[in-house]
């Protein structure tokens, strides 16, 4: 694909001087080893060449960067960590990549108001634990959480095993300096918990996967650390009976801090990755007859109350039919349970290649999503490994490449997701729970939105955005 | 002022015929009396006279009165229960009332899911007790829940006492049907309870004050219902006093299902509303000597843990200067303070005219408010008394007329309203915590944001509503 920037009357190298003058030599990368590493993220192998990354250090110079792309009408993507799932910060128009790593600080913990002020090159569990070590908490939980920014959770409103309980990101941000593409630098409300002054640019912000501005600094508010957990793996025959027990436990009353889902091939790959990849067996064994897996986690601060709670859930899960439930005991045992949870994705995607849905239904829905899905395998050709966060309806769909020919792979698969997609739809759900569009769900929007939802998406874009500079492609 | 209709060339009289055919003659209101009516809500002594008021009975008759409004350029204000406290849903250029009275229906509880979808004219009382009687827990809880409409709630992003623990209107939205300007009818978004899935309009929608579209159709998301609650009464000598055991309290790690504040004067008008209007004067004693008190409930399932959290919070209060702590034992009790609480605006607005502002700054900051709030009253020459949502920084300031002259009361106090807003800016905060801006914030609304953020949302508008018919002179 061709550099969109030599398409400009502005050279290449004019860009990068005055990039470089903006951002300083060693800030602008130019030579295509390097540059290629900011082409890919963790979609499939999609791969595109940005013309130059800049890596700006304040918010000046992001803005600066912002006009002079604007100026010369340059496409320009911004990118945190590059651990997206939908392809949201690859340049596929190439032009400049604004790559937002040196945006590393935690600028404050207000503990007497349980906020946060942090920009967004912040790694999430390094914020995670920073906060912790204050006795605070910050919910959200990306099984990427030790290499993805805060920024890129924000733009693509990641949850988590513990949205379940405490909410996804949008649920914490309070207020955001944000670059526009015009370059004019705002705060888009306040920092205050309640806030009813204009419309949401916030809450617009959040998921909007870079396309409206960029996020330089975020406020968070905090929640007081939780002092224990209880953990529990819990056996079903089938997927349906674990989905069906998922909705009874919510309805009983009952809101775990986590409520995961994995099918048996999912562990056995899992167990397989941790063993022959990380060189970290896994001892829990799976159990004979059973398909499918729940890890429930309980927590609070009274052990007694947690422990009651535990008791009910086993009151419920009974009625289904599940095997014996395994109570992770010591520290260690709950660290290998979610070791299991964690390294499905990395674990699948060792395996084979896949294509990743992250469909979302209401929470009912889950048997006849599951059993959907596997009936469009079958008539498509592929198989699929199912796990994620049913607590809250969430399902990762991993469809698996393994000796699909590459054609079909490329041009008869996508029909099978365009069915999960409608099977979703019609069940009251839709296309991302928390991976975003980018590129890579974005030909299936017009299943999820009318052509209405659609075109008032569009004209706010070109609101922020009038000359569709930023992160074009993207979304819709 | 003239109406708006009159100033184009479709006349009063075809376009009142067209509303009739639409709608139905009984739905058609052109009385002068009955019409006025919908010219007030509870903002100070507000009257603007519609043209003429229509009650739709479904989304398609709305979008029918929006296309025509929308062809004949007429004004269109959508309008709840009237009790705003920003003149949000009140006619200023005339034109059409749209009143969603007839939109009052709970159309399913989806007990599986915890989800309920309803129609925007349910009461907030009838919707939290339908719930309530299956276990479930709605917890948005506005001051005039009796009376007022969930869509209103929504329009305004409505807080109240629960917020503190379990948020605001908009984190119990999960999907909107909404009527555009230009007379579409839209789902926002999906029944689920995680969604990245484009741009966040159901958000957007939270808060617009009726500026962006109809709401026509809610679906919330419930939890379970709380089995306990404890409530104390705490007084302390000062309203500094007050506020600083509000953020200590907070960094103890408890989180309080209500915090609530009210200075004595607040006490002493709604002693005085209750005996003598409400013919239930409070047996409750005020305390010697004590200037402000604290409603502090906590809430959950288990009675030891509840008492043990009160403790805490005992103790935590008592480093600061404060009175004896009333422990309400039984629901009477209980009942009773709320009583107090729930009735300092109505007495207030019964003992003098009043301008009522609902400011909100970072918890830890409302001392330096509430003393600042008190010079500028001193230096400007009126009273206030101040109550509200400490726990969450909300402050609802009612400023007195009493023997203020009507020329004072119209050109200073509102130059001492713009040091109020100023102070609260300064403090990391902004105008409106829950009542919305309407048309007596609008004029402050620089104060709290640049000109970039008021052409952001300028822009928002004008894609969802070109014409800018809908509730026009509201926000910005």
């Amino acid at each position: 694909m061709e550099g969109v920037i030599e398409k400009k009357t502005a050279t290449n190298e004019e860009i990068v001087q005055a990039l470089q003058q903006l951002v300083g030599d060693a800030n602008v990368i130019v030579d295509e080893q390097k540059k290629s590493e900011y082409g890919h993220d963790k979609t499939e192998d999609y791969q595109f060449m940005p013309d130059v990354v800049v890596k700006p250090g304040t918010p000046q110079e992001v803005s600066e960067v912002l006009k002079l792309c604007n100026r010369h009408l340059i496409p320009i993507t911004p990118r945190g960590a590059g651990t997206g799932l939908s392809g949201g910060a690859l340049p596929v128009k190439n032009g400049v990549v604004i790559s937002m790593e040196r945006f590393n600080k935690i600028i404050e913990i207000d503990e007497l108001n349980l906020q946060a002020t942090v920009e967004p090159g912040v790694i999430t569990e390094v914020f995670q634990n920073t906060v912790k070590a204050k006795n605070l908490f910050y919910p959200p939980d990306p099984a990427s959480r030790g290499s993805c920014f805060l920024g890129g959770n924000l733009a693509n409103n990641s949850g988590g095993p513990k949205a379940v309980k405490y909410g996804v990101t949008r649920d914490y941000v309070i207020n955001l300096e944000v670059v526009l593409p015009t370059g004019e630098i705002i705060w888009t409300a306040a920092n205050v918990l309640k806030n009813s002054t204009g419309y949401n640019l916030t809450q617009l912000m959040c998921g909007s996967e870079g396309t409206l501005g960029i996020i330089t600094k975020i406020v968070f508010k905090l929640r007081g650390l939780p002092q224990k957990t209880v953990l529990m793996m819990i056996p079903f025959v089938t997927n349906e009976e674990a989905c069906r027990a998922i909705a009874a436990i919510f309805r009983e009353g009952i809101t775990p801090s986590g409520m995961e889902f994995f099918e048996k091939e999912a562990a056995a790959k899992t167990f397989a990755y941790c063993e022959k990849v990380l060189n970290s067996p896994v001892t829990t064994k799976l159990v004979d007859g059973m398909n499918a897996y729940l890890l429930c986690e309980l927590d609070g601060n009274d052990e007694e109350v947690l422990m009651r709670d535990a008791e009910r859930v086993m009151a419920v899960v009974e009625k289904f039919q599940c095997g014996e439930v395994l109570f992770a005991d010591s520290a260690a045992q709950k660290e290998e349970l979610w070791k299991i949870r964690k390294n499905i994705s990395p674990a699948v995607n060792w395996y084979t290649l896949t294509k990743s849905d992250d469909v979302v239904v209401p929470r009912a829905n889950l048997p006849k999503l599951i059993s959907g899905i596997k009936e469009i395998g079958k008539r498509y050709g592929f198989n699929t490994v199912c796990f994620g966060h049913l607590g809250d309806g969430n399902l990762h769909v991993n469809i698996l490449k393994e000796d699909i020919s590459d054609a079909r792979w490329e041009k008869e698969i996508p029909e099978g997701i365009g069915e999960i997609f409608k099977l979703t739809v019609s069940l009251g759900g839709t296309l991302s729970g928390e991976h975003g569009i980018g590129i890579a769900k974005r030909p299936y929007m017009p299943i999820a939105m009318s052509e209405v939802n659609l075109n008032l998406m569009r004209g706010i874009k070109k609101v922020f955005d009038p000359n569709g500079i930023l992160n074009p492609g993207k979304i819709f």
